[in-house]
């Protein structure tokens, strides 16, 4: 079973799939709920990681997304599944890595499970707030926005620092249409994108970073840049924010062209198959 | 590394371990947030499991930990690492399972992650809310309690019923001071309730479970039956709650007797080692 094939089955018996978080009104405010697994072999090898990497990597990808939504990250809750190599010690270095990303944020690690699997399994549950009614979507750009991207990508930081600051300015930004976080490689999320608000982008330009090319900024993925949409221009865009195309309505909705060439709405796994 | 060493190392970092869900303030309102892992050869083995029974259980251990808080569950989240063996028609009857017990107690499934591993591990974050600074705790009984289980112990129901009708009317009793679910047996819950609240129990009697013994009933765990504590007995206690014995201020917090024996704080694990 492949993820993609799985998620549709499963987005049509679950509601909100297809935000970076799910939204949950709560008193004045918006909860925003999110849980990311990572996993020993599929997402590291801990041959090639410290504990404290991967303790702050496994709550960094979730922080990444309350960001996209434009949210403050208040509680965290972390299950962990020990393999026999996992000594006090590892564990010790991944809670300071964890909990030391948490606490520069103002995050609190309220809770967790611990259990035992032959593989290491970290799974970080995150909750964020927003104002009622004011996360960010990606369903919500408009044809005549403008896109924009927070920095270069094609290249993968591990230790990388969630936009959280700029999600937050973003979302206070009444212009501001739509916005999620590049995990996936900027073809296949702007594609996400674009297909959930029912429109097309047009690219004029991509910023790569030093050491990439354009077909890995385009598919490589794990960027946690943000991607989203504003109306109008900004004269002085904030420190690292990029323009790179525009939002038209369309008869395809998710197509994406970079320079009139179509891009296919792939990531690196299929690049790397095909 | 033992669990029970770990978490006393974790405790120290962490703050907050000790009660059934965390609890964090939010409006006029208290979140109760947990996160609990199902893995595969740990928690069950497939071939004696359907999916369906699977995914009830991964989301009923989480829901007792709301109703031994007196909470109300609102919002589920799941975490699936699919093995090989796992097909579309497991994850489906995985998702049967667990969206028909959700839907029964008024449970959102809003959101979730997908990813693989060599072993199945379902990782179920449930958020629940109780009214600010009224969630039941079990650091809070008291000497001269009556101590109370909510129904005979002993017996493994895989498709328990979470006590959280029983949970919510205990929370709105002003005279219930203390609350836990049983899920590691009577003997070792019990003494962490009385060492939590710097007391001890002597019990007078124990309902077993037919087909149960006393040793399975104090040491066999995963009864999730709810164990409580209150100011004075009830002339007429709610259905299947049973009277099991007192709270007595002590010198050696913790203790534990049954008919003025001591009953060691041990699990089933541990009888097996012994």
């Amino acid at each position: 079973v492949t993820e993609v094939s799985l998620l549709r089955n499963l987005a049509r018996r679950l509601p909100a799939i297809g935000d970076d978080c799910a939204i949950v009104p709560h008193g004045r405010e918006d909860l925003l709920l999110k849980v990311d697994m990572l996993i020993e072999h599929v997402h590291f090898r801990r041959e090639q990681r410290s504990a404290s990497d991967v303790g702050y990597r496994a709550l960094a990808r979730a922080l990444s997304d309350i960001a996209a939504m434009g949210g403050r990250p208040r509680w965290a809750l972390v299950g962990l599944a020990l393999p026999p190599w996992a000594t006090r010690r590892w564990v010790n270095g991944f809670y300071d890595g964890l909990l030391k990303l948490a606490a520069s944020y103002g995050v609190e690690v309220v809770g967790g499970d611990l259990s035992h699997a032959d593989q290491l399994v970290a799974d970080v549950f995150l909750a964020g707030v927003a104002p009622r009614g004011r996360a960010l979507r990606r369903s919500t750009a408009g044809a005549g926005d403008v896109l924009y991207v927070s920095g270069p990508l094609g290249h993968r930081e591990w230790r990388f620092a969630p936009r959280l600051e700029l999600g937050e300015s973003l979302r206070r930004d009444r212009r501001v249409t739509a916005c999620m976080d590049l995990s996936d490689g900027i073809a296949l999320d702007l594609h996400r994108m674009m297909f959930a608000s029912g429109v097309e982008a047009r690219l004029d330009d991509l910023p790569v970073a030093k050491g990439a090319d354009l077909s890995r900024a385009l598919h490589y993925g794990e960027d946690y840049e943000l991607l989203f949409a504003r109306r109008g221009a900004w004269r002085n865009p904030p420190p690292g924010v990029v323009a790179i195309g525009a939002v038209h309505s369309t008869r395809q909705p998710g197509r994406v062209t970079l320079s009139g060439a179509v891009v296919p709405p792939v990531g690196y796994d299929h690049l790397k198959q095909a």
